[in-house]
């Protein structure tokens, strides 16, 4: 469910109704510790019993510890690194925190800070005592979303499609459940659609396939096929997610993750930063096939699953994602800005003619043909002016943006990103499927190491070439 | 197990049979195609029904299809990459792939060609015709060396502790069966190890952790009580494989698997290649504690496992992996000699002193306190002269040679794999566990690209760091 | 004299009459060929007596040879390339040059070709057989332009201030013949200035310094005291082009060459990828100081030289040039558009506040004021955008573009270049002061060494740095 | 001349007497400053006014100036950098030092230390206040060699050949006094050589042609026939140091540069850190045609020449000429020894054959017949072990050392250089050919910046290149 970035609540249909209230809503965090808990992340230097002290901090000042996890520090030479589950319950948090500060030099504390922030963001410290927003450092990580999705996705307002029908509700309701307890590495469970079901995808599917080959870009219509080779993509088949998410492992490394309801864009771009994708599994109500008010499996499946299988339009989406972490809440909607213009409703410019490669454009029949009409307006794509046009989300776009090339607008965004006031760069890696935070000679001279790594590879490979 | 590279057998003790013949051995590939199967990998151009007209060619030939996949080819521009398991009990398999070759510029196939080969190998033809040992591409493919152990782990030797032990011999199937059906991607199964066993694991664990503070290198002591911590590495509990593949993946994306029996050495080495590590999981007799003729899980665990948690000894070792892949088999041998002169009997100097860290020599009481007297020789590790070098399996070494450091360790058998004669440079993907066989212009340029970026967030890092 | 880029008569003023017939005749070129001599380059493969063979095909077609030149060829392996300056009196050469194709598969022929341009331009044929505007090589083919001027310094026209007077007219005579026998390697000379002239020159110089500190951007203010300090930068001195070299070599590389009259687009820019400024060394007429239809040395010692001394602002200058070099007609006018936008009339945001840093203004009392004024539009430098621009030549500029800083101007340069439709990359030597075509893969190779060598550099650096 | 690398008195004949008095004297300095003559380098913050700040210390402190110049710093943003030299007649040289100290903080005084050092070697103060061996910074630095000789070229021992020979001595000292005024920049002046000098460079030019197809490497060959073309390279012609010079210039940016007598290794290094030569350009004593105890005209240019031209050889000897600059003593007598092993008597292996590319081989006929014998020992070029060999200087050499390529030699020259002990690194700007200290983060950045562009450039020729 890409739902959060931004609301997309009557997007893909044609109903007029703005609803900037709940794109307000967005942004507003709500990290779920009823009973006070907390995640401490400190590094404490190489010794011998240096985890049982730590842990004597805790059980001095009563706090419980719920899961400990310990491994060499990335950043600091000759460190550990600790991952601590905890509650609060007997108030003793402050004083640990306290504690702990006078034995390590880098230590980030989870946890809500009503006084600090009036959105109740959550916070995290760096070393140097810069705090910024929270954000997943490993992939896992992301399981703590699950938690803190602004609206559960069984819960349709009075204007939904489906709002007066009890079996959609009830199945809505089972989706959402699935995604609720769902943790990263599971087998995403499969899901036995309905013929009704199926008989609404069927329609969309065979109304959008009409137009690909003439409206899509070309590197959709290289995969599409593959995904009717390999994943049943068919007129008769509602494909599975997880049967998705293999495929897209194999050709870039992107997986589907499901979704129980919307997310902030802070955390739904955070997941695109370890090539993650929040994926809705529900489908639309039927009496309307071709409008949906919100993202659901069509919307997923035939507009965004396509591209994430090609390796720069992984690449580019990455970017965006890893721009976006611990990036201040203005830089964030900048970012989600960007996104709703490319990944949701970009447009390319390919042997002379524009294309359509955006996910609401490439699952919506009337958008689809729309957007390559003379009725909007087509511009270049620039980060700086891209990220900061406002746009409607009942409506078909009046001002699209064209990219060159893939290439060229993942370069754009690294650039944008470059601006990005941050006092730190991220670097994602692939092996750990964790982010790292750059701050440290150390790194830089590792990092410096890898390029002349790849680049005796480059020499060795072209020496080999014809 | 990394039995195989080369036979270990009773090389952890002080037994001194040579067994030159079940060294021999090794090279001897043995797939399993009693049938005639067969797996095809080849590319088509991108065209609307692509995937059906390549299988008309199998439908016309009588050749049965076992399992298809199509993904968008990583090494040809704008063509699909098709991976084909077919038998050829109807005989048709030849023309096949003679039809197949008018309609594609890149064919592999992989079957048994006793005409060709003396051992017969599986080979690998290159889209130039050029035809190489077959080698994995995608992590998955691994799981194809449980068909081809040179033996089954419970055929015990009759010089072996435990030959005439029922009780043990059972136990000892009970391990190769878990190996012989684990599948990438499946949990390892937990082991319930009974108290004997902890008892044999106990005596070993007491020992060698005496010797580590002063014998082993520093990064091994900055990894062992993490293990302590996270993996239930205690004297009274056998840690299981899983944990320690999980605690690894999140260092350095390194995982453990089970493995029946003895591997070659092109397939034990080509594990490394993914970061795979192909680990026993029984114990060895408790007649012997301080003895064993073969690998067990005290040599897996205690010797090599901290050290794959170091992520410069991680791409070192996967270094060696990558330059085996399709390599001629005399370099194979040469790089089976590197890893036994490094991971399994390494030394290196730190602070102007001798350590250990080779797995041999950490997993042996005995050796590990030889090796740093004065009594073996040791000398620079240079690849050309170390893989060379002879070496007797059953007795310590007369030789050592010591690294200056795990990054220059790499750097000099990258430049030694430069060297071997391959037509080909491999590249690991870590997003989609694949390895990617360089050979295109297209590809060298995304690398160029890939490299820039990496450049770019250099550049960043540097300005942001103090 | 930079005036070619494009020709800024009556620029520097406030006059208003537009000529654009003389900025047409701009891209007329006129190598100096009467008797029909032609320059041919070529490579042979190694072998005693190559370069003898070579010459018995001109003996053979009785052409003269006036110049020979042979070196290793940098782009083919094992060959030499040979230089050949000739005549084509007795009619050969086209001879000479398809005997010379049987035995070279590179061979660059430098002549007029009436019959295929109608300009008369100078063609230079690729080995692929490609033909693209011929351009210098070497830093010392630079001397070929100061035969292919637009005009002779010293034809004034009819509203020139100096029209009328006689004294005026043969000084210029004087810079014009020092120019037009000036050869790259000798020093300039020195130009011992009347009073008069210095009278001008201090009336100028006084009026500029005092607007320098607010309105001129912080490098060439960083730059200016270095230049009163160690070129004779004074109120009463009139500085010597040669003095001025040698510091600013000394900083980026950068020369100054004298010139002698309208240089063309082409041409002058050309110059820039070797890091040569062609200069003029005359100054204005008195009658007017404050105004010039044309170049003199206030312009470039005032308005040009701080900037060369910058390495950021010399890279970006030069490259320009090698965009230029072989580039189609109508991208060398993109070119020398973007030229006039930044080196001559270019403004930068530094610190919030616009600063100018073209020549243009920084040696023109009104426009300088002007151009920070609110009259003028200022957009965002983008090549794509501001190559097209059109502009007036004897008016103040109503448009001009700010960059962000001069490395962000560069990078945005050099991405411009690399879609100028070029079948070639260049690559400039600054050890042999010669520009490198990049067609061979050995070549390819060699500069990812020297990146590597650089990365390495890099590593050790970091190392070292606190 | 190249003698003072190490001292090769008698080495290219067949004498025998061995001098080690000579060759310890080389690492004596005598830097000329008989009146207390010091240079200063010191930077100073931007600010009007901060030369003329600066000079009031020097008048304060009654110190003389002889020269000023000052730059824009390249190592510390917003500075100025300046060169003082100024003479301590007065004696106030240490309170102006002690006076400077206050407001730069990056000061370097050359002078003579007697108190300091044993051998009274020039020191150079680094902003840290680390004292390192002196070493030139610019080009035209290399100036102050001439007064640094340790001999005198006219000043022969008793037992040299021309010894009792007033017309040869008093030909020497005109070579010599040639050498000895000329400045950075001059054309080296032509010699017309006598009938008696090119009979003697007849005899060997002769003998050593006939050798060369057969005993010469690849590269060497290669180049030859060029100098006979291009600089008069006959049996009857001595060449011109000039004519090389401009066609080295053109290869590869080598020059030459006349020598008047020995110089040590630590200045003769430093030379080749800027590409340039130190040439004889006199001719050994006719008696004995086919020896001379010291290098001479014959030596360099049938010697060294040649491979000057090849861009990886020019690299591997500016790669050994860039690790000496300010190393320990220890460290340049080890350069100087691979120099001795390489570039004086290197071999390599091509194509399976041992060929010689060392000047003291290709330049003797009897050594380089004997070289390629089965009677010297051949090792593998190994800097670690090369560098401390020890070795004869009167006498055919027992030990050769065989390089594999000269990117590998070049390679492992640059590993060897990463481990000498040097608190900063060095990277040669070819635009101002000056060597850059690299000792701050905007360097890196810097470096780092550049490399991108020049992978930018990389990727660009790749798509050109089929």
């Amino acid at each position: 469910m890409d739902a959060g970035v931004p609301a997309k609540k009557a997007k893909l249909g044609n109903k007029s109704t703005e609803k900037p209230e709940s794109h307000q809503r967005m942004y507003v965090h709500d990290f779920d510790d009823k009973e006070g808990s907390a995640t401490l992340v400190f590094s404490l230097p190489e010794k011998v019993g240096a985890l049982a002290d730590a842990l004597k901090v805790f059980e001095k000042n009563k706090v419980n510890l719920h899961h400990i996890e310990s491994r060499p520090s990335r950043e600091l030479k000759d460190c550990y690194e600790f991952f601590v589950s905890c509650d609060n319950v007997r108030g003793g948090l402050q004083e640990t925190v306290d504690d702990l500060k006078g034995c390590t030099n880098h230590l980030q504390v989870l946890s809500r800070k009503h006084q600090d922030q009036k959105d109740g963001g959550v916070l995290l410290t760096l070393p140097n005592g810069v705090e910024v927003p929270w954000f997943p450092r490993m992939i896992r990580d992301l399981d703590r979303f699950a938690n803190q999705i602004l609206s559960y996705g069984s819960e349709l307002e009075a204007d939904h499609p489906g709002f007066k029908d009890p079996v959609y509700r009830t199945r809505r309701k089972e989706f959402a459940d699935i995604a609720f307890h769902y943790k990263h590495g599971e087998p995403i469970p499969k899901v036995k659609y309905t013929d009704a079901e199926i008989k609404t995808w069927s329609t969309i599917f065979k109304e959008l396939t009409k137009l690909y080959p003439t409206h899509a870009c070309r590197e959709f219509n290289h995969i599409f096929p593959l995904l009717v080779d390999n994943c049943g993509f068919r007129e008769d088949n509602v494909p599975q997610l997880q049967d998705i998410s293999n495929f897209l492992k194999d050709c870039t490394g992107f997986q589907l993750r499901p979704v129980a309801g919307l997310l902030s864009s802070r955390d739904f771009l955070a997941g695109l930063a370890f090539r993650v994708f929040h994926s809705t599994q529900y489908i639309r109500h039927g009496s309307k096939p071709m409008y949906t008010p919100e993202p659901d499996v069509c919307h997923e499946l035939l507009g965004h699953v396509p591209l994430f299988a090609d390796p720069t339009f992984a690449q580019f989406s990455q970017e965006i994602g890893l721009a976006s972490l611990g990036a201040p809440d203005e830089y964030v909607q900048k970012l989600a800005t960007l996104y709703w213009f490319t990944v949701e409703f970009g447009l390319c410019r390919q042997e002379g003619q524009l294309k359509a490669y955006g996910a609401g454009l490439l699952s919506s029949f009337g958008e689809l043909q729309y957007c390559l009409s003379d009725k909007p307006e087509v511009r270049p794509f620039d980060p700086a002016k891209t990220s900061v046009q406002t746009y409607p989300i009942t409506s078909f776009q009046p001002v699209y943006f064209a990219a060159e090339s893939f290439d060229s607008a993942k370069d754009k965004v690294r650039e944008f990103a470059a601006i990005i006031p941050r006092p730190f760069s991220v670097r994602y890696n692939a092996y750990t499927q964790s982010v790292e935070v750059l701050n440290s000679k150390e790194q830089i001279i590792d990092l410096a190491r890898a390029i002349r790594g790849d680049l005796s590879l480059l020499e060795d490979a072209l020496k080999k070439v014809e």
